[in-house]
């Protein structure tokens, strides 16, 4: 079968690869759809997370196949599977866990304590174990979602994206009514605005420098958009909301952002880091995180999220179709995918089909 | 009456005031105990926390009467204030809020919006209103605490720093047979481990790099001591916990202590800020925070805690006994107290009484 490889920093192929039969707590899916995440990039820029040793769990180093967004038909079962069948379109939920340690058994399996690399290879499908970037894909049966009932594959694929900002919103407490911030509008922070209107915010702000980002965002119905190259984000707010927002969701990841989101969040609000930061972060933590009684919480994937998940994208489908802005095929992946996600900045969600 | 009075930056003087009858809603209380606390340090030597323009809610510029952590007898009852009657011995919860805004409409008095002064003045009784070094003191009725029956008031006088560690020890979650490290072993971070034991916890690690604080800390029962110096904490710790603590209570507010705490929390664990930092801290959010699940939680004083922190005192009187290295008289304050705190580090609480 044909499959989307990363040998290392900078090096993909589209290559002719074998697939075993899936084991006896798998299922084999033909993937239909399979996103491409901001952390691919990473992967392709920088080798991010990518096991240049065996890796614990699954004993696997590079190159492995790609993508950790995807959706599919399970058109084999293992023998100790018994929630699915032929058939069957799924979700993917790609993480990569041992079941038995402390974590995973409080259902923290994001957090797996076996499933931790000495050379930080991520914990995910497409990292190190074979992902979705590919016709078919072997995944744990426990991490097969069905879908819905006549749910489009499509959106099948946005699951995983909006697992993340679900976790965020699970993490930070948001309840209905209260006001937000989002810092960043790429891909994470547009998901993040939506989930938190469709999860009751009341206000909702969107940052981002970035205008066609921001008009991306107008476009998918979220209306308060500031630039801060034009305007100052927390004088805008204020002039609102006196104390602030309630709660803060940092998705961009840097010092400027994250600096910016505790001075808009109220006094005792929520600063929920979702980003990854690719810099260490520094903050006066008497002043403005001890005085104003800041809660900094983070979040890593999710856990036990998806049907949650896809119950709310069924609810809403036409609002997540929205942020699928392209559709490309195997072959396309890294020069009309991967490279367009960096450089397009009017692309949210870039899907890639096999079928295509 | 005699008081010991902070004009600034190392200018503090015993001098004879009045002190007016107690407003409707205050009682006025004769000091019997007035402990000294490391922010005492702070407004002596830089200053830190003292009203140079008059404070939002008060009024009040220094000069102030300096000290926060006391107990007395009520000898005047202002006519609004109907659960304290003159005789009542009491703890004082050193607080300054408004009672109106939301903060403290939901509980959050400590985070008082209108308490907020542009000179960062503090919210505290002995900051932006007098305090308790001196012979008399005027305090909220709401915030005078009556002592449980028979309960030595030197003890009251401790109630003060043990509900800084109490709402530490409620923001944290921490549940009993969890196992703790305290970074740090000052006043504070003795009163961490003292509470955290009380409180069930199963391993109580102390950290400190003097030897004196650490065989204070095993007078006062705490047997697991660490010395940075001397030992590598984070294997000291994961010798006994594979996977770490659940909670560390940063209680020393360093980036090293900060550092080597995010270090032996367990993945998902907190790391539970009491101490404030004089510095910026830095952290690398991605690979240790992140990554780990680690919740940092801070804490500003205490709420609603004074009534449960008597009672656990009451209960352990013996304990708390141990933590009173001195007692001495008003004239003694600043030469033998505040200085004496800086300087002798097997001082852990030295009360001041008028009365000495």
């Amino acid at each position: 079968m044909k499959a989307v490889r990363i040998y290392g920093e900078k090096d993909v192929r589209v290559e002719d690869v074998t697939i075993d039969d899936p084991k006896d707590d798998e299922v084999q899916v033909r993937v239909k759809y399979c996103g491409i995440c901001g952390s691919d990039l990473h992967a392709y820029l920088e080798g991010w997370g990518l096991p240049t040793q065996p890796y614990p769990l699954t004993g696997k180093t590079v190159p492995i196949t790609l993508g950790h967004e995807f959706s599919g038909e399970v058109v084999k079962v293992g023998k100790d599977v018994d929630t699915l069948k032929i058939g069957d379109d799924v979700a993917i939920e790609p993480l990569i866990a041992c079941g038995k340690c402390e974590n995973c058994r409080k259902g923290d399996y994001n957090f797996c304590n076996n499933a931790v690399a000495a050379d930080g290879a991520g914990n995910f499908l497409g990292f190190s174990q074979d992902g979705g970037f590919a016709e078919f894909a072997n995944v744990q049966g426990v991490f097969a979602h069905k879908l819905p009932e006549g749910m489009d594959p499509e959106l099948g694929a946005v699951a995983e994206p909006t697992a993340v900002v679900y976790e965020a919103v699970k993490r930070s407490g948001l309840r209905e009514g209260e006001n937000v911030a989002v810092m960043g509008a790429g891909p994470i922070g547009l998901l993040m605005a939506l989930l938190a209107k469709i999860s009751g915010a009341n206000k909702v702000y969107i940052v981002d420098v970035s205008k066609v980002r921001l008009a991306k965002a107008k476009e998918l119905g979220i209306e308060n958009t500031i630039n801060p190259s034009e305007e100052d984000v927390n004088e805008v707010i204020r002039k609102d909301l006196l104390n602030g927002v309630d709660i803060t969701f940092e998705c961009a990841g840097v010092q400027a952002t994250f600096d910016t989101a505790l001075k808009v969040t109220k006094r005792t609000g929520t600063l929920q880091v979702v980003a990854l930061f690719g810099k260490d972060v520094s903050m006066n933590m008497t002043d403005d995180v001890i005085m104003q009684g800041i809660n900094i919480t983070t979040t890593l994937c999710y856990n036990n999220s998806f049907p949650a998940v896809l119950g709310i994208i069924n609810n809403h489908p036409d609002t997540f179709r929205k942020i699928i802005t392209k559709e490309i095929g195997l072959d396309q992946a890294v020069d009309e995918g991967i490279k367009a996600l960096a450089e397009d900045k009017s692309q949210v969600k870039i899907l890639v089909s096999p079928d295509l």
